[in-house]
């Protein structure tokens, strides 16, 4: 687990999160860092849309992968960083609605590789609507050139 | 496999393509059309990446899904529609490039069920570098409101 | 859901485990079935080994598939049968232990696919341990010539 | 690549693959071994059946896993081994038939992570017919106990 404040996990996960243009393009918020669990949130934006209007499963793929991911911040050493060697993506319902929740959890942690499970949802007015799954398996990067945050 | 012309086949995935709003905001476009693969490329933009600079996953998954996707529509009936059920993405190399080739495949066509399998490379000047691998399950729906095209 | 009544539902449960040869093979038996979620379970052999002792990748597939797909039996039509579509294992830690069981769980029923997760877990004196786990994607079946049951 | 003759890995492969004890089980042949490509075949038996009669998608993922991996060692040190992370196994057409071949090929070697992907087939008198696909993601493991071979 990880042998860093809390405070710094925090501040080290917005900032690398805010590095990730990726995230500000699908225009995602980090809204949730506890430990092992991390959420994202982004409103629809028909730039982000397939072709029948729905969220894009690669878009679903990008913010449940950097949930996961950095759930996985949460759980290594401070000088850690971490790749994401493969994930699964399970579409369970259209992504319609007007706001979107992914929630990255760790299942397994450790010293080379982590997994983590990650959940979409359509949030609204109602009762939040499942939308998609993801396993993620992740490995864990001590000194590479490049690999940094 | 297809019982409609290729020409009218290749129209309608340019179509559906330039409907899909997630593919302009990553600046993807489609390069390849024919029987059983389709590819699409993209240039490499500072808002499409990660932490460490290099190309978001989820970037990868959105591009290999659309590939993948629209090689089966080169494989259906001109009445049906695909939606994606599921999809695993390995990533072999780090997404750096100036330009990226993705291509889906159809590995096994059907009436229901059709699986694709997706390459994503980085091209430049010399040889194209592997950087990912996609499977993904497509279901081929007719007559669902909402999903035409 | 089932319109079944819940003990014709396990009856047909039992009926069509005991015609997987493969579960025999294994030595595995069902202990728990209730309304979206099975239960597997087997003794170590080193019948069932890999390389280095431990439970093979393939063993803990056979035990979690089935699980999955009987747990997705119980949310199905009594004349509807099931066929896996595809899945992905996890395997988290050695396949080490007296004893195992296996979990599938429905995360998603539907009338064409339902999606199951499962787990998997070395059980003995001490706490269970998580060795794997599974999502898996099922499609419903009816009336295929030579799928029933 | 593997530092060591080309004999020596054939001959640690088939010692590998004989201490499987699962192998053993499913009445699973090595059949063969070259530079980055293993094929495990096995002939139909009712005790390696799901409910249907066909193979258990349990059994394709062993033998899948099994060539996969002992591809991998045709590419790693002597004195390393394997442990398979994860993979994801489709089921593309019912395993029916006298015979299966399973191939398991190198997609990305690596000094940590490896990645492959495999095929099952089933095989007879007329043309083989594809009944699986697999991608397989493999760590190198060196000097950890009880992980050796």
């Amino acid at each position: 687990m990880s042998d860093i404040g809390s405070e710094d996990v925090h501040e080290r996960i917005r900032q690398s999160f805010a590095r990730q243009g990726a995230m500000e393009t699908l225009g995602a918020e980090l809204t949730r860092i506890s430990q092992g669990v991390v959420e994202i949130e982004l409103p629809f934006d028909v730039k982000l849309t397939q072709q029948h209007g729905i969220l894009h499963a690669g878009v679903i793929s990008a913010a449940l992968d950097s949930a996961c991911s950095y759930a996985a911040y949460t759980v290594v050493a401070a000088d850690a960083s971490l790749l994401t060697i493969e994930f699964k993506v399970n579409l369970l319902s259209p992504g319609r609605g007007d706001r979107f929740l992914f929630r990255g959890e760790i299942t397994k942690p450790g010293s080379t590789i982590i997994v983590a499970d990650g959940r979409g949802y359509a949030v609204g007015d109602g009762p939040a609507k499942l939308i998609a799954s993801m396993t993620s398996t992740l490995m864990v990067v001590r000194g590479r050139e490049g690999i940094t945050g």
